[in-house]
């Protein structure tokens, strides 16, 4: 049985690393079509979506049949239970991709405002984000997971960066405001992305290191 | 052993409910820093963040001894997993009621924009559907669960008139963008509420009849 249950555990793992994948691919398509006017890759979007959403379903029925049917305890038992947790922050990294896309096809209804201001740059920091929480997850490794809450703070600054500049633009010109309110609609997008990343890095701390640090992070901080 | 657990569940069950009683009021504060421009209640609000984040912790530590300890099966390891969904969902509401918080504290250094839209209508239903959801919850009710599911469609579309009508106001006067802005903000940040809302009342009907209609709403809807 053991033998068996590892492998189980295994599948599970693969399972929501697939899931991962795919939401990354709809986070990297919903920039392209923000940053390089890419409209088509709507349609993989919703695609991936579709899978995203079954993966979400089926991923919670192995978790529950893992929990009944061997009724694991200590490591294997937080893996499981964080497992279920990563995949609901997967499934909302995904919709907010959705967001992105829906947000950055209105713009591209209009010429585009000015560079993109930093958007570019936040877009890839989460990007990044999602990447990290993932391999943490992967390779079990808390520092990494560590690194993804320490760039937090930086994508908060991007956020209200952009937010302060992207007033100046409605100020200047009331033909920007319409524009002006989608990017920041991305730009809240991406920030909560980037909270998804950082609800998984904990995830991995605790399953890993057995100890919760949701909100100690400043404690923690160096 | 089975009495234990049962009282065991019992207590899960109110500490949740507790969870949700906090949770409530940040959000009816939050509504009041921006409808009656009560300034004070800012703190209150802090306080019971503070609260729900240490119920937060202890309440996934509850749910995994329970796992641990009885290896529940069915609609015991049901309620369980169910419960350790409904926390984070409360906790990130509480997240919202706290951005709300926030943005209504930016807005009273101005003098008020206009009434406030539709924003107290929007509100108000907001917070029904979370009333709704957490006693659906008590009463394992699947149908009030439903009731919840369905008002969804009203937020969005709350959303997207208070979006169309703040960009006229901002439009017409460089003056309101700024506000303006910030009653954008507060209304993703109640639809995020509404969001959270539905997926527990996703999760009562999962735990009242195993059944996971995620993604199959519209299916499922008259």
């Amino acid at each position: 049985m053991t033998r068996h249950f590892e492998e189980e555990l295994n599948e599970l793992k693969e399972r929501l690393l697939y899931m991962g994948s795919l939401v990354e691919a709809m986070i990297q398509y919903s920039i392209k079509i923000l940053v390089e006017r890419k409209e088509d890759l709507a349609k993989d979007i919703r695609k991936h979506e579709e899978d995203v959403n079954h993966i979400q379903v089926e991923i919670d029925e192995i978790c529950l049949k893992l929990l009944a049917l061997y009724q694991p305890t200590a490591g294997d038992l937080r893996f499981i239970t964080s497992a279920m947790k990563i995949n609901s922050d997967l499934e909302r990294m995904g919709d907010q991709a959705v967001n992105i896309a829906e947000n950055s096809l209105d713009l591209l209804k209009a010429p585009p405002l000015k560079p993109l201001i930093d958007l570019p740059r936040m877009a890839e920091i989460v990007k990044n984000m999602v990447k990290n929480c993932l391999d943490a997850f992967v390779s079990k490794d808390p520092e990494l997971a560590g690194k993804v809450l320490q760039t937090d703070d930086q994508v908060d600054k991007f956020k209200d960066d952009i937010f302060k500049e992207l007033l100046v633009y409605m100020s200047q010109d009331p033909n920007n405001i319409s524009r002006a309110m989608d990017l920041v609609l991305v730009s809240r997008n991406l920030e909560r992305i980037g909270d998804h990343a950082t609800n998984i890095a904990e995830d991995v701390i605790f399953m890993v290191s057995g100890k919760d640090i949701r909100h100690h992070l400043l404690e923690n901080k160096e």
